[in-house]
C-alpha cells in the first residue's frame, strides 16, 4: 500500500485531513506543497489535481480530493479507528454538522484568512507578474478570490462574513451545552472540520468577539482538541509561513 | 416502521430526496409543505425542523434535515437498491460531485429561483405583513434571502451565478464524454442532485446560454433521467404553484 498526503501548513483544510491520518495512526508520507512559491499551480501538480489545490490524498495511485470527502474515504478504508458512527443516524449528525462547517463557515473564515493574510502576499507582488500568476490559477473561483485578496474584499462583505462566524460560535456553543462533541458522544471529523476552520483559531483572530467570555463551553472543547497526541502531532508539521504574514493567526511562532 | 417526507413541489430541494425514495420503492408516508401559505415557518412545523425548511425526512421518530444528508441516510438504511457505489473510491466520486453541487451549482441556480419566482411572490406581499414574515424566519440566512428576493439580487450578483452554472454546465459535458452518468458507470445520488437542482431547467431557464447546442451531452442525460419511472412518478407529485410565477419554470403546465 502506498499513501501520499500532499497538504501545506498544518492550519485549515490542509490540517482537517492531516489529523485524521494521525488519529487513525495511518503510515502516510507526507508531501509539503509550498504555497509561498505557488507549487500548487505549478505544472506537475496540477496535473496530479487539476483543480491546483491542497491538500490532496494518494491512495494506491488514486487521486482523492477535498477535506470533507477525503475524511469520509479514510473512514470508509480504515474505519478501525473511527471517527465517525458506525450507526447511521450518528452518521447523519457528522454530515450534517460538516455540511455546516463547510458551507456556512468555512467560506467566511477563509474570506478574512485571504483578506489579511493572501491580501498581503498578494500586494507584495508586481503587477505583471501577478497577472502570470493567475493565470495559471486552473479554478476561475480561485482566480476571482486572488483579485479580490490583493484589491481587497468589501466591508460589507467581511461584515456579512463576521455575522456567520458570530452564528456558528453560538450554534456551536448552543450544541456543546447537549454533548461533549458537536455530533454526540462521539469524537468526529465533525469536530477536526470546526476546529480546523474556526475553533482553532477564531479566538486570537477575532478579539471583538471576545470568545472566551461568550463561548466558554467552545473554549473548552479546544482545549480537548488540542490535548489530544494526534493533534499536537498534526500542528507539530512543517510550517513555513513567513511570520509577518503568520502573526495574525494562532500559529505565531 | 413509519416513514414521512415532508415535501413541498417536485422541485429543487423537494425532488432531490424524493426521487431516491421512489428509485428505491419505499413505502413512505408524503406530507405537503405550501411554501405558498409559508407552512414551513409555522409553529408545528418549526418545532419539527428548527431550521424551518423542507423537505425532511422523518424515520422512526428521527428526523433528518438537508437533502445530501438524507440522501446518504437512504443509502446507509436502505442499500437494497443502491444509488451509491459500494465501494469507498466509488463513494468518494459521488461525494465530490454532491459537494460540487451543493456549493457550486444550488445556491446560483436558486439566486435566479428566488429572483424571478420568490421575488415574484414577495413583492406581491404588503409591506407590514411582509415584516411580520420576516420575523416568523428562523435562519438568519433565508431571512436576508427573503428581504434580498423582494428588493431583487444586484446584476453582479445574477452574472456571477451565471458564470458560475455556466462552469457547471461545462464541467458536466466534459464528464459525460468520459462516462455515462456523473460519478462513472452507475447512476447515482449526484446525477439526481444536478438534475433537481439545475438539468432539469436550465434548458429552459436560461435560453441565452444555447443549452442544446453547448450541452448536447447534457440534455441527452437529461432525457435519460426523465424516462426513468421514479423520476416520472416523482415529478408527477402535487404542484400547486401558481403558473403565472412557474412560467419562468419547466414545470408549467
Amino acid at each position: 500500500m502506498t499513501l501520499k498526503y500532499y497538504h501545506a501548513e498544518p492550519a485549515a483544510n490542509s490540517l482537517k485531513s492531516m489529523i485524521p491520518l494521525k488519529e487513525k495512526g495511518i503510515p502516510f508520507e507526507s508531501v509539503y506543497i509550498d504555497l509561498h512559491e505557488f507549487e500548487q499551480h505549478s505544472e506537475w501538480f496540477v496535473k496530479l489535481n487539476p483543480e491546483g489545490q491542497v491538500p490532496v490524498l494518494e491512495h494506491n495511485g488514486v487521486v482523492i480530493t477535498h477535506t470533507t470527502v477525503i475524511n469520509e474515504y479514510l473512514e470508509d478504508v480504515f474505519p478501525e479507528i473511527p471517527l465517525r458512527p458506525y450507526d447511521p443516524v450518528g452518521k447523519a449528525r457528522v454530515r450534517y454538522w460538516n455540511k455546516f462547517v463547510d458551507e456556512n463557515v468555512t467560506p467566511f473564515m477563509s474570506m478574512h484568512g485571504w483578506h489579511h493574510m493572501i491580501g498581503a502576499i498578494a500586494r507584495g507582488i508586481e503587477p505583471d507578474e501577478f497577472e502570470k500568476l493567475l493565470e495559471r490559477i486552473p479554478l476561475p473561483d480561485q482566480r476571482r478570490k486572488w483579485a479580490a485578496a490583493r484589491s481587497g474584499f468589501s466591508e460589507a462583505e467581511l461584515a456579512n462574513a463576521i455575522d456567520k462566524i458570530v452564528y456558528a460560535c453560538a450554534k456551536m456553543e448552543a450544541t456543546l451545552a447537549q454533548s461533549p462533541w458537536l455530533a454526540g458522544d462521539m469524537y468526529t471529523t465533525a469536530d477536526i472540520n470546526f476546529f480546523a476552520m474556526c475553533g482553532m483559531t477564531v479566538e486570537i483572530r477575532f478579539p471583538a468577539l471576545e470568545v472566551a467570555a461568550n463561548y466558554p463551553r467552545l473554549v473548552e472543547w479546544r482545549t480537548r482538541m488540542e490535548a489530544r497526541p494526534a493533534v499536537r502531532s498534526a500542528l507539530a508539521m512543517p510550517n513555513h509561513t513567513d511570520p509577518k504574514v503568520r502573526n495574525w493567526s494562532r500559529q505565531v511562532r
